[in-house]
């Protein structure tokens, strides 16, 4: 019996919850200090570790996209009907937001936390980038990461490669690779779900500019799904 | 020939014993500071590495729980006996005592260690919180970080999931994952064999607010189980 | 149907630029500041976990060499044609300089950016050397780290290895390793092609010195080569 | 034809000359400070992936013990004879020494290093223990740690185990943690040749507390071996 539209949308939103509130968690609650905290490589391993995990938990459910670029990617290549993507996607954003809203719940905790001080883990460039990258860099940035994000996942997945059941591993752990490069440029989005969220919830300056990890992860997304098909595996 | 249940008793206290020994150990012996100890992620690797190892060396013989938790959700889910998970959390919690044991033995090797001062790594909330984070998010954080954890380990080790020789890395990882994030709140538990082994050989008020991490871990475990049930693979 | 030049010369090509981007990224936009960075172990993991991702992206196209030190070892060792190995390598040494290019575009984001005072994460001796180890001694280590990366990867895809799957992460956990331990030295190359991107961008001195990166990585393959069809699987 | 003796010796040489050269590498070269070197964590990680890369490497060839702490173990199992595991650990004892050599040689390539204030990685107790713990807590340390390693090597490769493939990842990732836990104590030996090497290059007190880094682990092994046979897998 094929899984059901319900179970699908129910393991997008949880695998898309957990991203979220652990990705962002690992930077609100644990903290880019090496020393006192997780650290730059701590938040890293959290985002990467969440798709490893989910990976492995949900991939036999829905694919465990958990990400609107990676399933209009999936769209572009033929991999996925349009309408299925259209509900994986409110389902991947949903996620996000509730996941965000946990974790500002478990957060609100800590005596000294501050939703407009501390954050949620929202991206951002300029003023609002880790180490005041522009925008025109991060852009760029979230365009190749996006890029190269999604050449693992169609080569991991691809039905050609004998070694598929290491998928969840590859995928996850180039999501660790992004993000030790990334996280000073724009904090690392290339997922608009995961940057949807928090931004929505953090408002302000940060919600303005959330246009911005929406459109690039997409453009690299599309970009890797045309090289893919067309350069890669035509033959 | 059925593994006996004797081996199966050994196997789940000398992992239980391991992953206390070890995560525990990690914090006690070489510490929480990321310049002289090995950090925040040091522990969380330990943690999480405990049960990846363990998994591949006892999984075939008991299913490598080492967590009353698990073994509860599996009883939940039907996929495990009451009267077999009641042996099984004998075990655990009689392994978590002696890893607490031996490593305090170990621990009281170095001339400075004092068990009042720097404890066995146990669990806390308010002012024995590493960050000082309320009960209140405590228990959220321990309820939602069990809820994910068991999710994994639902998902993992599904008969629907093809790569099922994978569930012990993506289960020790997704560990190593929620002590990267939970740390400061509660030193994370998700596992009351965990909290109970140091909290009875501390004492004092670590050993009064043991009940938090009896409790919590259950709850986010019955959830776990209902939901995997009947959301995810209802089919 | 048979994979086309054209297919494997881009996958080359796109694989090294991503190792370069990335590993050479770690360190110029992270950092190697443990505290405030990733730390020498975070750029550790950007350059291992590069290969993990692209070994399992594009491994089913060309093999993921990536590095024109493991094309002339294959060679030698009789398991690829010398004329594949001339267009692998071009595509390389490109995919190297792109690499350095597209990373140099990224980090001009930064305010702080400068070429000549941050570089581009270019490998060195004496003078350049991150802790002014000396030629001698960056030679002897090239020449060994290459030897033993060698190793891994013909043992860990040799036919009479059953566990093949896992050669990827073997392989990429190697480099991890190699970094651990070399990027005092040299900053560690055993890839001419790494090498060659940023010195080409930065020039000068370090421009100067790349014939080290090239020289003593192959002749730590063309020395595991022999040893490995001589000692190890010649029966 | 079956692998010749001369190939298993050359593998079990090869082998833990790169898990000393490495291992004891990341302390001498890379060093344990987390926010200028690598840390206790990196340290942890270089000798655990050396055995990660190493059994995918040779693990065809010898089965990949590079300790002969392993080696007796299996014979006690009854899974090797005496007369093999002899040339094996000559191999191992002289891979261990060259690995120090090659290191000696390496390190000296810096200006500051001097083999009597840096050493070469040897293990130590009471004032040559990192925290100064006693021999007593370093013996207990040793004995427990090799006890732990051992459970993991004969539960991963048991004939009983279906998951065999994942045994060189989990065997190497409980090295990384029992290093995470234990490097404060002891510098972690759990392998006599490991501890030979570098004592017998550094001379004085370093070698004349060797003696509890042959005898510890080899007790350690000897009593996994006979949990392992009565205990666990004796159905």
């Amino acid at each position: 019996m094929e899984t059901s539209k319900f179970s699908k949308f129910s393991a997008e939103l949880l695998g898309t919850m957990v991203l979220v509130l652990m990705g962002c968690g690992s930077a609100v609650i644990a903290g880019a200090n090496g020393t006192t905290g997780v650290g730059l490589l701590g938040i890293s391993f959290a985002f990467g570790l969440s798709v490893v995990a989910m990976a492995y938990a949900i991939g036999h459910i829905s694919g465990c996209h958990i990400n609107p670029a990676i399933s209009i990617a999936m769209v572009i290549a033929g991999r996925m009907k349009a309408g299925e993507a259209a509900y994986y996607i409110v389902a991947q954003i949903l996620g996000g937001i509730i996941g965000a809203g946990v974790l500002l719940m478990i957060a609100s905790g800590k005596p000294e936390y501050s939703l407009a001080v501390n954050g949620l883990g929202q991206n951002g460039f300029d003023a609002l980038s880790p180490q005041h990258y522009s925008l025109h860099a991060g852009l760029i940035a979230e365009v190749i990461f996006t890029f190269i994000f999604l050449l693992v996942i169609f080569g991991a997945t691809s039905t050609k490669n004998i070694n598929g059941g290491f998928a969840g591993l590859a995928i996850g752990l180039s999501l660790v690779l992004i993000h030790i490069v990334g996280i000073p440029v724009t904090g690392v989005s290339v997922n608009p779900a995961r940057s949807i969220g928090p931004a929505l919830l953090v408002g302000g300056e940060a919600l303005g500019q959330v246009w911005a990890f929406i459109i690039a992860p997409l453009v690299g997304a599309a970009l890797s799904a045309v090289v893919w098909k067309y350069l890669l595996e035509k033959n």
